[in-house]
């Protein structure tokens, strides 16, 4: 049995590297600032000033209603006071976690990041894995799942639910009383991902929970949203443990989402993306010249897998190397959170880094890759 | 029995009141910036490019030892990697509760801000009340309980558990094997509470968690940060539930926070706290005209409990009434988490705003008595 140490830990591990290592553990964008979004930076003091003048109600709705449209959510219930704002997508997933009902069966798509099935867990929910091949063939989960857990795009694979898909899924959850809940972190990102989910699932006249994340897409240092939305047919108590977590988001934070949503529409999402496939490119390139490749080779987030073959040394092995040559990744198998050993020949990256910074990781790991196979 | 909504509720309606009314829930500083921190928040944009180019945990230990030095916290443990830097202390809070064996009986002070007792009970621990006469009494509670949490300086009373009186509590939690766990979100704003509880609880050879806040301190909309510190003794698995819930607090955040505690020792202490006393000044005098008066006149704090006579309306009535003339307060049953009914003889508002609002909710919270009370 592989021991399972939590993804977090070891992203704090490289967050907090004394010795200054690369760190390509989370997947929060850590980048300079484009010139775009630092001029928006440069207007944080005036933010200050207008959320003392402005009333909260009012810097919210357009922070909700710029964001939710830079991503195509056009059906979210904008102005409903059901999208609430919390510090984090995770604190987001913790208050569903506590809005559940305790001992109720949740099937989490699996391989996905574990801190969903922890947080779930640690609130006394029972966990089963749904596989990217069950959601693939549409099988869905019956009896006694209540709720179903979807990561769309997924994490670490990119995967995304297409359409048809998750309309098929939300008309089994309608019918069997089951909520949807959708993590769309990394949604962002990818144009495909952003279909309106939110028409999707209120056309099925399915019972829903989304979660939407700011924080995978600006260099913005910790100072994001986490976005909490639910259906008029929730019946959870979701406002009462949001008022157990926290009074309100910062109007400063909301007001920096306005703007930067305004620039994702205006080429940021293409400058943004053109980055994370420069750095893709090569990673897939430097790797490839060690016979290692991308597991995942049409996935458009942040983050990318590298599959190692079955006859070599596993993640694990490969992960400690890099570590001792200083620069941090993370093994994949507490993303499979139900089957760590399953995860065992899989790695990833963070790409929303400086090219050189990944450039110099992926030739790190091809060289401890290198020495790790002396015979190949 | 008296209905119990959580006191965060009441804010957070406060705070999304499209009618646009005044708003002295929540102990946050609702203020314009002074010029001093206006000249801080001015340098935000160069804090966004000293994120990128400063190591992560060198931004952090600047902040730590900046803010509890202004603080008068010289013995915390800073640079021990025992100082976990949280979104907020609510969720501080939460990570303690998580932390504590499931099932304990903790000891919480009473009355107290309602949010601690709801985390803990949610957390699956039992809750056993304290209260603040059995403190100065120095009648602690032994077995079952493990833990015993002090609010310091209490919310709403101002109650500054004198150093004296903490010495013995961690004499006898080290003699009984409990964590003394000490919430100090209000301790910034008064120096007598200043004292260093760090160096008292390590003396007596406790077991002791301690909860800081900076966001009872300045007007930051929300930019704070919680810090939750533990002793060395502390064997409860706080780093793990610390990474389930996040990676790290903002580097933008911490600087701001170190600029902020600079300004703290240099006047800005000062500043703030005769802003209070002058609010102070005109609640006392306003309501004094009919025949109110503060429950606490010593207590230093940003918010003041006023009470009302036995034999007049309560706090709910009172509450209600001020409801309806748009100015929102808290009524004080929540505090009384343990007996509800103790606490309707008293109404609490937040000092922490203009003197224009605070005059004009005064005069309201007189007009409304006046009027419940015809026959006077």
């Amino acid at each position: 049995m592989t021991e399972v140490v939590n993804l977090t830990t070891m992203e704090v591990d490289a967050l907090t590297d004394v010795e200054g290592g690369l760190n390509l553990t989370d997947g929060h964008a850590r980048l300079v600032l484009t010139s775009q979004q630092a001029d928006i930076v440069a207007r944080i003091p005036e933010m200050f000033v207008e959320a003392t003048r402005r009333p909260f109600p009012e810097i919210e709705l357009a922070a909700h209603k710029a964001f939710l449209s830079a991503i195509g959510q056009h059906s979210a219930p904008v102005g409903s006071g059901r999208i609430l704002s919390c510090y984090s997508s995770t604190l987001a997933t913790d208050i569903v976690a506590r809005a559940l009902p305790a001992g109720a069966t949740v099937a989490v798509l699996h391989p996905t990041f574990d801190n969903i099935a922890d947080l779930f867990v640690t609130r006394g929910l029972k966990l089963v894995p749904m596989s990217e091949e069950a959601l693939l063939a549409q099988e869905w989960p019956g009896e006694p799942v209540s709720a179903i857990v979807v990561t769309l795009p997924n994490n670490p694979t990119g995967l995304i639910t297409p359409k048809g898909h998750l309309e098929s899924l939300a008309a089994h959850a309608a019918r069997h009383g089951q909520t949807v809940i959708i993590d769309a972190s990394f949604r962002g990102q990818v144009r495909d991902a952003q279909y309106d989910t939110y028409a999707v699932l209120d056309a099925a006249g399915a019972d829903w929970i989304t979660i939407e994340d700011t924080g995978k897409l600006w260099p913005t240092h910790e100072l994001k949203i986490g976005l909490l939305a639910y259906s008029e047919r929730t019946t959870l108590p979701i406002e009462r443990a949001f008022s157990e977590s926290l009074l309100a988001a910062s109007p400063v934070v909301l007001q920096l989402i306005t703007e930067l949503a305004g620039d994702w529409v205006n080429g940021g999402y293409e400058r943004a993306g053109a980055l994370v496939e420069r750095n893709r490119a090569v990673v897939k390139e430097t790797i490839g010249q060690v016979g290692l490749k991308l597991a995942d080779p049409d996935s458009q987030i942040s983050v990318a897998r590298i599959e190692l073959p079955v006859d070599g040394p596993d993640s694990e092995l490969l992960y400690k190397e890099m570590l001792a040559r200083g620069v941090h990744v993370l093994p994949c198998s507490p993303f499979h959170w139900a089957d760590p050993e399953s995860g065992l020949r899989f790695i990833r990256v963070s790409l929303a880094r400086s090219f050189e910074t990944v450039e110099k990781a992926a030739q790190t790991m091809a060289q401890a890759y290198r020495e790790l196979t002396p015979g190949r």
